[in-house]
């Protein structure tokens, strides 16, 4: 048990210990470890631990850790772990506690390349009856293979920032109008952040995720869905989500979701093979979708179609190389019963039935949104995952 | 008149002087200006002239000097031209020349966000014909904004990196097939590379664009069309693209390209103030493709419908900002005459009519693609941007 105080059998046991990068003030940002309500300062502990490792735990992104080798990582969470929970482990340790509300995170990493999948069958086939009404919900390629795109890697912003209303080109009557987005949407999403690279022409097997995934992060895939629907043929989403996405500050490494593997809901017809659909599994994480301090919507992501494996195999099958800091997203997470939707779109069905105490069709100046994420810990209890937040600006 | 032997009147005489990236054996990688058949080191030269910008040249990458202030960049350029065409310039700058088959050339900067465009009214309504031929041939949005979408920055290579023939799905008679692309083919583009960055939320005007944009190189979007016709709806192409991008290892600076700015061909109807219709300028920069030693087709960058600027204003609409090395690409550039299309695509008419000596319609292995781009320089003559080429290796 932890020494920490309030820590044991909170959503930040030690069976969590994600990892992010704070600042203090006229302090160097660094990374540092969350337990409990705390931010454990790593780099100056574990130089005097003398731990190899130091040196990329006084760094303003977690890139370097990231790309450590899988051994030296799991050394590291195995070190961390006796330091909070033994005697000798707090008379070192407890000198590098800061409280978590004494400290600025930081976007935690630098992101390269950001990519969206669309790994929801419930939220794919309702875009899909919304947008297309006459045509099938799902595309002859869905259940073929995960469907994905490229997103901006220099527009990911770190949970707190402020997301300013994006202007942009819609459908009208008789000629496309300017203005404002009035369609402002969310996309509850949950992030796969590489840690280990691969080189380019090379592929990366379904069963080699964990070799190459750090950990995930929280995701708010900001939507104008006015700007989207204008623009999207033939190439696909571009300005309707370049303007930002948010990620927490919190990453999670895979080590701390051991317990959270669940079988997928099924696939049917059987992917191919280099889809390993026999040995596909998925994560069972509870989301919460807060708008203004209400919760809206309560997205499994147990309910996903693709694995999280399969999305990244699919995306090197080509020889793609993926680098230490490349992003990619689910896609909104969707379950089937009402209230699991992870986007106004679908909640408001296609912005038709107001939802939450305030009737809101789509996001206004001024609202807050908030995800969070919970998933069983090895300990027993649930561990939390980084919480993604944004408030809406108008537009300039 | 330059002083460097066979420069004067050349395609890389001292009104072009692109910028590279070179290395020699056992030396760092650092910057360099092309000129003849020559690469001018340019940090120990401009060290030794006490210039401020040195620092930005003893760099593996372009990106240092790409974000330095347009006066510094000027002053840079002067100073060159200077040293070229004076006896002063010529004692000192001599021994740093070194003939251009000596050194290697590099990606020249790292590349951040990867944007293609799809400018080409030509090229759009060619693929709008061959893939939905029961349909309009563009969609309605095209001529309101320039359609564009996000490629994958980190399989941004160099000119010369051999080209892996990808693996990956496409459409069968019943049930997706697997294996390697057997539509193998080209986008013969136009890239542009930011220089200084814009924050976020901010908007880059159309006429702002020579502040932002550092230079051009030429861009092959190598695309796997049966991979990309069965993924690409609803959100775009991925995989058939993802698997490399080839850039020129030499790009030429705005400066150079003064005496290229031509009018568009038309818009109609006309663009949404924000696209600033009536300044918007295209460039008259001359394309050849050529495949195993022949030229197949010539594209004119000239009958491009979107500008630069315009493609620039537009991807920055939303807010969304860039940074030093993001690269947009113009899209296939392809003329109105037969053997004007960038693309085997359009040159086969979707895979019907065998083009060039060797009959191909697609790319096959041991294929040699080079892009060869020419430009009216400032000093009367032609300059000649930085070749693009490629060699499809078998797929693993």
């Amino acid at each position: 048990m932890t020494w920490v105080p309030g820590a044991a059998g909170s959503l930040y046991d030690v069976d969590n210990l994600p990892y992010g990068v704070f600042t203090r003030p006229s302090e160097e940002p660094r990374v540092g470890a969350r337990v409990g309500e705390f931010v454990l300062d790593l780099a100056p502990l574990a130089a005097a631990d003398l731990l190899e490792i130091a040196h990329a735990l006084e760094q303003p992104s977690l890139n370097r850790l990231m790309a450590c080798g899988l051994e030296q990582l799991a050394d590291l969470r195995g070190w961390l772990i006796d330091v909070l929970t033994t005697d000798a482990g707090r008379d070192s340790a407890e000198p590098f506690l800061v409280p978590v509300g004494e400290v600025a995170l930081q976007l935690p990493f630098e992101v390269g390349d950001y990519v969206d999948f669309y790994a929801s069958e419930h939220h794919a086939t309702n875009v899909g009856r919304i947008f297309r009404p006459d045509g099938d919900a799902l595309l002859p390629n869905w259940k073929h293979l995960p469907v994905g795109y490229h997103g901006r890697g220099g527009t990911v912003v770190a949970s707190g920032t402020a997301i300013r209303r994006p202007l942009g080109q819609r459908r009208g009557a008789d000629a496309p109008e300017f203005g404002p987005s009035t369609r402002l949407d969310i996309e509850a999403e949950l992030g796969f952040v590489v840690g280990h690279p691969s080189a380019l022409g090379d592929r990366i097997a379904a069963e080699d995720f964990g070799a190459h995934v750090f950990g995930v992060v929280g995701l708010n895939d900001w939507s104008a869905r006015d700007i989207q629907a204008w623009e999207y043929v033939p190439l696909g989403p571009f300005l309707g989500k370049s303007f930002a996405t948010s990620i927490s500050t919190w990453v999670t490494p895979l080590a701390a979701l051991d317990a959270a593997w669940t079988a997928l809901p099924g696939q049917d017809p059987k992917p191919l093979p280099y889809l390993a659909p026999d040995s596909a599994r998925g994560l069972d994480i509870a989301v919460e979708v807060e708008l203004n301090g209400e919760v809206i919507a309560r997205p499994p992501y147990a309910a996903m179609y693709w694995s999280p494996a399969q999305m990244l195999a699919h995306l090197t099958v080509n020889g793609a190389s993926v680098r230490t800091g490349d992003l990619f997203g689910s896609g909104t997470i969707s379950g089937a019963e009402p209230g699991t939707q992870g986007s106004l779109l679908e909640l408001t069905w296609g912005w038709h039935e107001p939802i939450g105490r305030d009737g809101r069709l789509a996001l206004e100046d001024g609202d807050t949104v908030i995800l969070r994420y919970t998933a069983p810990g090895t300990g027993g209890g649930r561990i939390a995952l980084g919480e993604v937040s944004g408030r809406i600006l108008p537009a300039h």
